[in-house]
């Protein structure tokens, strides 16, 4: 079973003894995750698809993976097209796909831990056109025949204490209860991991790059709470933190404990908990009212302690960037530096004071064409040497216990050219429109995104990525609801006002297939502003991340004056922020490049 | 049954006969028109409500009304609290204010010729919460009541000849025809009064301002059409204009019509037909399949002949909107000049030519205080004069048979405050925004809206309506599927892609509640535009409407060069489209308007 072939045609078998005609493969969990452990990869063992979003489906005779604008070049190259059909979504679903593919009155298998209840109906809908069956599994096949499958982690929770959290979790979980009484509910069920993480005001190591456990969680009307989490994991100081109001089941007993709700009003996520929740609840003749997981908007909206603490790690993560960047500059024209080896250099520069807990993503080192693969990760393979006279994109962060950092540079090595100039100024003048950008509150992030994008437009040139997405506080670097997107009712969280305490990224970007990516990326903090004059109460950006910009890349005749005027400010505010953890040569080059346009 | 008390009452009486707790009164027809002919202005006789949206609910004790944040101030002025409850949508909808307020266990009633399926579904189950019941009613309680209500008006239609529409109707029910092959129908249902206009290229008199007819119509798969209609509204020239295609029927027929469709596949628009269309489907044994109604998006692109003819109107127009803008600075100023009198100058202006079948709406003829009020109407009793020193807005819009107009200025009587300046430049500067925009094909005008709104949000103020809807030729001056606004997924058509050949208004304001109104609106036709290295098909905006802006209101020092230039380059285009059709003092006027700013 070394080849992506031989796995398809043992799922193929699989399916036959099943007596199933074809199989849905999504890149998630049975939290609804993003990103996943190593033990639920099965889209990646299937087709060697790397990227962080993808499904695809199995049919006896054809096979498609479905993707994104994002990984539109990364999915041919890394999938076999002899035996998948690319996809793209949102043009195309799976529904869409099982609607024209599935053979009449089939039997298309899921894993009813893996979708959500959305999703389930809508594909059922899709086949009933057909009159085929959306048929759910007991066991995955996957699974089955997936040999060597990774244990799930077996790592221990850590305590994440107060004075990083600015709320006890006692705190935390009296409001969902005080909550759950206005609704009317006994108990809501906690899916999503960073939920449980920050509620619980735990971390885990459970999964690469976010510090999550794997567990779900009931949260009571009466103040109490359960964990469902493998015994094992939990050691003597978390028992302690958690204390007596928290009680720990094994993760397993989480699907009966569903069953033991009968007559109780429970509240459920239907974005965020998998079908199986709700069928296990409507079993149990549990009531279930569908609401947004109670602990969203507090997570997303960081109270003053998170906010010291991000600023603190960004100042320590802005310090290790900066001096990346000068030894970028001066290595990379001298020739030996490749795209990993710069990512080795970055991740030990971050690393040197102690504190990262981890990187927030792989970071993307992409040079040259590489660049301009929207969510590149470098591997052997793909990789490339920084060369003289082209363009590299580095997007990277780090996990701190005070704050989770997300940031890109692009820097031109050698001499750029005047059309890399143009667009990167183009890129930079739409950062620039969100950094500044000043709206009444109830404004929702779909609003400010044409801002970023309107100079490109100009040009007739766009990017196939969304402006911004929420950052956690030591938790995913994708964290919702806000976000900065043109994304219509199809994306969820899309219609969430910004309010004062979130934090986004502002990462607009320009890709040029074959030749060069390029991108802005800093971390904001939406905060109240004071217009004399107002009607409205008036909400912008204070921007987080503190790393220069590569001056050579930009046309200065092309900003306006209070655009000119915002990036001298930016690199005043950058050299006062990091230049004090600098010395030498590094706060020789931080100086330089902070100097006035 | 004079006073609006007294009506309420004979309303609660009808219910109690009824045997209904409660009943639903919204503002549309059986065709869910926007404007509704006065047979159907139920919920305009029951509160006195005099604007364009809004609905009721009357139970034995409380009665409420909903209306949108255009109408805030006006509700208040026209309905009476004591009776009423001001609910504003969409913050609180009819579904959840009966939710909150129906009693346990009551029956509901509503009209199922004057509610979507989906509102039907809605409300059911928000009192399906209180063991209440959505009940439909065979004969609208108010009818019973309504002694003098008006009949349907028995007007003829007319031909609307292929020199105006550019295709033939014959052409487009062959399309409609091959589309429904296409989705295995055999037939579309087609409701809304200006599909059926459209598709048929015939106008009809029986709606004040909006020139259709009350009708129904099938269109089927083998290219013929069925059309429900007073017959006695049919003369010679229209039948023989429909030829041997269409058969005509009664308006009454309809409903047993769709009893005879058993066994055939129906295509018919949910947004666009009421329940009863889809109960009476459902009850015969039809198989509906819901789809948009195939007329929209050919009715919403116009070609080049409707395009033609659409700017010989405006070139029209604007030259009796011209005339209006000089008199009203000439004569406003002595004094003498009110609300009323300023309205029918300039219908008088307007009719002069000869071409003007109507008015495409009701005159919004605003001084001072009053054209705050966003959709105001004059009446006799908030008839203003035009005083020294304030500020005059005035929308308006003329029906031809080449095209209809839709156009706003906002003019200063003397002197206007540096406040008025900075509001009425903060507005151009959004309105040029949205002129000079780029983007790509794809672009939705949601993507758009926030343009139009930046530098009014950069001093904390902000509008509350949207920057642009559609407009049809000859037809319905709100028409769909485009629009520019903020709505999310809650408002329908917001996600309608841009498409070459879509005209919209261009209409951001600012309303100082109790000093002044100040919009400006031109029409605009959305065109592809050429742009060098452009990596996607780029569109943009070409101004339709050609009309001087009053200068007094312009701060010239906040315009940015390409603001400025913009301006006087419209200006020059005023000059050249509207100067030769004007002389003497007019001509004078209009120059000196339009010298660069």
């Amino acid at each position: 079973m070394s080849t992506y072939e031989a796995r398809l045609a043992a799922l193929r078998e699989q399916l036959k003894a099943d007596r199933l005609d074809g199989f849905v493969v999504p890149l998630t969990d049975e939290h609804m995750s993003e990103y996943v452990g190593s033990y639920a990869q099965r889209l990646a063992w299937l087709t060697g698809f790397q990227g962080s979003a993808g499904s695809a489906v199995v049919l006896p005779e054809e096979a498609a993976i479905f993707t994104d604008g994002r990984y539109t070049l990364q999915v041919r190259d890394q999938v076999d097209g002899k035996n998948w059909s690319y996809q793209s979504v949102p043009e195309t679903s799976v529904s869409d796909w099982l609607k024209a593919h599935a053979p009449d009155g089939g039997r298309i298998g899921y894993d009813p831990w893996l979708h959500t209840s959305e999703w389930v109906k809508r594909a059922k809908d899709a086949l009933a056109a057909k009159g085929a069956e959306l048929v759910p599994v007991r066991r995955n096949p996957i699974d089955a025949v997936w040999a060597d499958r990774p244990e799930p982690s077996r790592a221990h929770l850590i305590v994440h204490p107060d004075r990083y959290t600015g709320k006890s979790s006692a705190a935390k979980r009296q409001e969902m209860a005080d909550w759950l009484k206005e609704q009317g509910a006994d108990a809501a069920v906690l899916a999503a991991l960073d939920s449980i993480a920050w509620t619980f005001n735990v971390r885990g190591q459970d999964v690469d790059r976010t510090p999550v456990a794997l567990a779900f969680a009931l949260v009571n009307a009466d103040g109490t709470a359960d964990l469902f989490v493998e015994p094992e994991k939990i050691d003597a100081a978390v028992r302690q933190h958690l204390g007596n109001g928290v009680r720990i089941h094994d993760r397993t007993a989480f699907e009966p404990a569903l069953a033991a709700l009968a007559g109780k009003t429970v509240a459920v996520d239907p974005e965020r908990s998998v079908a199986a929740i709700f069928e296990a609840l409507d079993k149990a003749g549990a009531k279930v009212i569908a609401r947004r997981d109670p602990s969203i908007l507090p997570k997303a909206i960081k109270n003053e302690v998170e906010i010291a603490g991000h600023k603190a790690a960004q100042a320590r993560d802005g310090a290790a960037l900066s001096r990346f960047l000068r030894w970028v500059q001066a290595e990379a024209p001298k020739g030996g530096v490749d795209e990993l080896g710069a990512a080795a250099k970055l991740r030990e520069l971050r690393a040197a004071n102690g504190d990262l807990r981890d990187l927030s993503f792989d970071t993307i080192s992409g040079a040259g064409p590489n660049g301009a693969i929207v969510h590149y990760r470098v591997n052997e393979e793909t990789n490339r040497p920084l060369e003289m006279n082209s363009i590299y994109l580095v997007d990277s962060g780090g996990q701190y216990a005070d704050g989770t950092t997300d940031v890109t540079r692009t820097v031109a090595i050698g001499t750029p050219t005047a059309g890399a100039r143009d667009r990167f100024t183009r890129v930079l003048k739409g950062h620039i429109a969100i950094a500044r950008a000043r709206f009444p509150e109830g404004t929702r992030g779909t609003q400010l995104d044409s801002f970023a994008r309107q100079f490109l437009w100009e040009a007739g040139l766009d990017y196939a990525h969304g402006t911004g997405h929420g950052v956690g506080s030591f938790l995913s670097v994708h964290e919702g609801p806000q976000r900065i997107s043109p994304a219509g009712s199809s994306q969820a969280g899309g219609d969430e006002p910004l309010q004062a305490g979130m934090i986004l990224s502002n990462e607009p970007g320009y890709y040029k297939t074959g030749e060069y990516g390029i991108r802005v990326e800093n971390l904001v903090l939406v905060v109240p502003i004071e217009v004399d004059g107002a009607e409205k109460k008036v909400l912008g950006f204070e921007t987080l991340t503190f790393a220069p910009l590569d001056r050579k890349l930009i046309e200065v005749a092309m900003l306006t004056p209070e655009e000119r005027a915002w990036v001298d400010d930016y690199h005043a505010q950058v050299l006062a922020v990091v230049g004090g953890q600098l010395e030498g040569e590094d706060l020789d080059w931080l100086r330089a490049q902070c100097a006035p346009l």
